[in-house]
């Protein structure tokens, strides 16, 4: 019989990987409405390991299982119980603990997927993507043409935004911290790839032809957001969704009350507490389609099981190109 | 005969009172549609000391008589002209370089006043009172009994925001940085007045009694403007309109992201420009009769001649308890 793996932490703190560990279960007795979903993959995001270490904005109960989106496939409902069936491919609820080799769900939660598309890039699904979606819907109204520019280009986000705008007709500028990462930006579509600096407006000018950009995303933060601001045409919008520079953001009252710049944020589990199911699904099936059938997806940088589940904290702090996945071995 | 006299730059400086002098010029003679008006009062405005420096979002050609806004009596009309009466009160176009003892001005822009109001409160009507007015009431739709906040408490603006919210039934919290100008704010009438600190949040808390605060105005900037984001409630608005403290607007991630709050910035010289004509004047009337009714009145400092400009742009750059005026001598 398999043996059951779960990445649990009982104390959140400064060093990620020191407060999580691998640990056995027994393989549970599900009662009605229950489904056992064997893992197939979960990302390890930003935002999981800011709950390891206390800095996010909403954080589980202790002990928690790391990991909050992932895929699994079916392998026993409780009794009495209607859901997908056995071997059903299916996403895991948000939130729900994803970095183990098994896990219990209700299975009225659990929205079957395609069973051959690639389930670890549907295991990305939950969050990044519809972050990306509605951070180009629903601040600015956009037309095919209009150009958008982001930082953190080459973030999980960041690559969704590129393929998402691309598919609507929207341009993008796409910043980078990195010479390094420009390349990866190309390749997944971006119209312009810059690396941030001073001159950043200048250039933003230059390879647009002028262009008056009205939504500029943000994911660094710091002074970031004043160059980012510093690109936009008057009375534009910046949505903040991140720090990945680890400084608030700042915006000079120039911006702010000459050009009539807006400093919005964005946060997916507010629109999932606010947004009706029905259009939480309809979204997701969009976007799990577009992945299916490969219009969309983001480089994997590596894959560990959960046994390995510190090194994976670690890598995922550390230099890369694309997500770190928890990969448990199937039997 | 009166010597008539401007206070005149013609070039731009980081010391303002050095770029500024007071030069004396001829009774001009009037054309159709002209009037000639004696500056009964025009105040020192920190916008006025930015286009100085150059610091402004907005620069008049040079050379440029300082002063945007003040109050005065038509002396003469020219040929053929249809406006105030001689003798009228009327307030002077907004940026028409105030700071003189006689100016020039279209006829029919000139908005009669009642003839007798105390002029000098009459002569800051036309920037403070509607960026007070409108930070009030154009970002956040408040109810009689809710609760505003915002720092710079003792400034212009602030004195103004302080009284408007009274009359409309809104209760203000009022953030200042010394100690010395809290007595001052509780005299305008400020239901609350602290000084800024790192436990903002909580004693604007305990203060209030919990309320959920959904305006924050910022004339501060730098990490005021993240103090003041930590009193707000969830999904509220920030609104800047200047930046005291000399640096960029900070706010957290935390802030915008976690909890939804949006930073804007408002510019009065934007509205104007965008508002219709008969918008403008409704407001521009309002805020005259409750002046005139000494409903709404800031504390005045001191008041200097034009040939005194040096030493009153020096005055309004230091410490004090109220604006300074330019009171030219009348005949």
């Amino acid at each position: 019989m398999t043996t059951m793996l779960k990445a649990q932490y009982s104390e959140r703190g400064p060093v990620p990987q020191a407060v999580i560990e691998a640990v056995p279960f027994e393989r549970p007795t599900l009662t009605q409405g229950q489904a056992l979903v064997a893992v197939l993959a979960a990302p390890i995001n930003p935002s999981d390991v800011l709950m390891l270490t206390g800095q996010y904005g909403m954080l589980p109960p202790l002990p928690a299982v790391g990991g909050s989106e992932g895929v699994g496939r079916v392998i026993e409902l409780g009794p009495d119980t209607q859901g997908p069936a056995v071997g059903q491919t299916v996403l895991l609820p948000a939130g729900s603990g994803t970095w183990a080799s098994h896990l219990v769900a209700p299975a009225a939660r659990l929205l079957p997927l395609p069973n051959d598309a690639d389930p670890k890039q549907l295991a990305m699904l939950t969050v990044n993507p519809p972050t990306a979606s509605l951070l180009l819907s629903d601040f600015v109204q956009l037309q095919p043409g209009d150009w958008v520019i982001q930082n953190g280009a080459n973030s999980g986000v960041g690559s969704y935004v590129v393929q998402l705008a691309r598919l609507r007709g929207l341009k993008t500028v796409n910043i980078v911290r990195r010479e390094a990462a420009v390349a990866g930006v190309q390749a997944q579509g971006g119209d312009v790839v810059l690396v941030d600096g001073d001159d950043l407006a200048a250039r933003v000018q230059t390879a647009t032809g002028g262009a008056a950009i009205k939504l500029g995303i943000d994911a660094v933060g710091g002074k970031a957001t004043m160059r980012l601001a510093g690109t936009l045409a008057e009375s534009a919008t910046i949505v903040n969704y991140g720090a990945l520079g680890g400084e608030p953001c700042t915006v000079s009252p120039r911006e702010l009350v000459f050009r009539d710049v807006t400093l919005k944020g964005f946060w997916l589990a507010r629109w999932f507490r606010v947004t009706p199911q029905p259009q939480q699904l309809a979204l997701l099936t969009e976007l799990a389609n577009l992945i299916a059938a490969g219009k969309l997806s983001t480089p994997i940088q590596a894959s560990y099981e959960v046994a390995q589940i510190k090194q994976a904290i670690a890598a995922a702090a550390g230099e890369r190109q694309g997500k770190i996945l928890i990969v448990p071995a199937q039997d």
